[in-house]
């Protein structure tokens, strides 16, 4: 099978011009076929600021009311997705901006409400990896904004690192896909002040024990078990790291190598 | 060849939440191959006045300064054009949401500044029907929003009804296209306070005795000029008309028919 990259930005990295810039340039360049999904919490949250819409995070997690799914819709799949397609395309690629909804290419549902009522969140069904094919053998490459749509035509606020992780999924039955989790840190740190403390390779049960002894920065959790989920379901490689090193973690040479040698 | 419908809404359609409802189930019955093109201003200035962004109209043209760009990005290719696809979908079609901007659909420059700036306005250099084409052979139907990008990857602000007129000429090399402009009036009016005055068919010499009795709205004047010019470009029939009889202006029975008797 052929590879395929499925690679997450997020974070400062697509806050900042200039790092953006540096990031999506590195992307234009890297050989083969590619996939690109991206965040934008921040500028969201400041749209929302200068709209006067309050936003409520718990653990990390926007809860998204009827007019912050108006926000992310606006700025996720519009202001940022738009503006990273026109930039990819200035790079030679021929950039493709989609949500989930594109296509009906991620079937979603609304979260169901257990403890939390996150609102206007979407939880993923079921990735079209055929349609996403048919863009690939077109020379097309995806850009895609973490928004996935319901049954009844409601638009969805998707975590961005769950939606790479259901895409590098989906895609592992065409390809041999590398998932890479792309911010601002240099990986998975010991201690999240120190980039030195970059950890090389993270098996599931060296992750076990880093939580055990609460060495795990939380907001990293989530990502970790996207990976080690996806490595489970057929992903061959997953890599956490830092954006501005592209060329160097799809090589292994920086960031943390997610692996499981049981599989 | 098949038959393809370009179908333009805008106006208080898109503005209206069971309009655009009643507008969208009705475009989703439409048999046959089809794309949708919308516009949006409306919504735009709204946000821009939330977000304390000034607007500049002249000649009914918005003046699109840097923060403006990013406003009818964020609106036209994220809020509008994914809450369409979203319902679309809902109604059974596979609608995917585009810009020109996506996959090199259309290539466009900054308007250069003759009497007027318009800042980051964007004048069509040419249609990739080649792109579209697949889409529609994918079973896809496209939902293209008024924006395009440039060769330095800038996003541009673009008239919705010059490119619903664009993709027409386009598309005419692969099949027989139907432009219709939808929008909230009858047809071309005589009276413009009057929808009975709508005019049956308007060929380019009446509409220049029309134009030189001051008769025809001046709002109307540039979605005319397109119209004619699509039809001098190989576009088979343009249809103007309300958008709530989209069957009615497919067929024929309702709005205006513009027609070149020497073509």
């Amino acid at each position: 099978m052929d590879k395929l990259y499925v690679i997450k930005i997020g974070g400062n990295i697509v806050d900042n011009v200039q790092t953006l810039d540096d990031f999506l340039h590195q992307f234009s360049q890297l050989e083969g076929l590619k996939i690109l999904v991206h965040g934008g919490g921040k500028i969201a949250t400041e749209i929302a600021k200068k709209l006067n819409i309050k936003q409520t995070m718990i653990d990390g997690r926007r809860v998204t009311d009827r007019e912050t799914l108006d926000v992310v819709t606006m700025v996720y799949g519009g202001l940022i997705n738009k503006n990273l397609v026109a930039k990819l395309n200035s790079f030679g690629l021929k950039a493709i901006g989609l949500t989930g909804a594109d296509g009906q290419m991620i079937r979603a549902h609304k979260r169901f409400v257990e403890q939390i009522d996150y609102g206007f969140a979407g939880d993923i069904d079921d990735v079209n990896g055929e349609l996403i094919d048919g863009f690939l053998k077109s020379e097309l490459t995806p850009v895609i904004a973490p928004l996935t749509s319901d049954a009844s035509g409601s638009m969805l606020n998707t975590n961005a690192d769950t939606m790479a992780q259901a895409i590098a999924i989906g895609m592992s039955n065409y390809y041999d896909v590398d998932l890479i989790y792309s911010f601002e840190k240099a990986g998975v740190l010991l201690d999240v002040e120190d980039e030195a403390t970059s950890i090389p390779r993270l098996d599931p049960l060296y992750y076990k024990i880093l939580k055990q002894e609460n060495k795990i920065f939380d907001g990293m959790i989530p990502k970790l078990d996207n990976a080690f989920f996806a490595i489970e379901r057929g992903v061959k490689t997953v890599v956490i790291g830092n954006g501005m090193m592209l060329k160097e973690l799809v090589t292994g040479k920086k960031g943390t190598l997610i692996f499981n040698p049981l599989i």
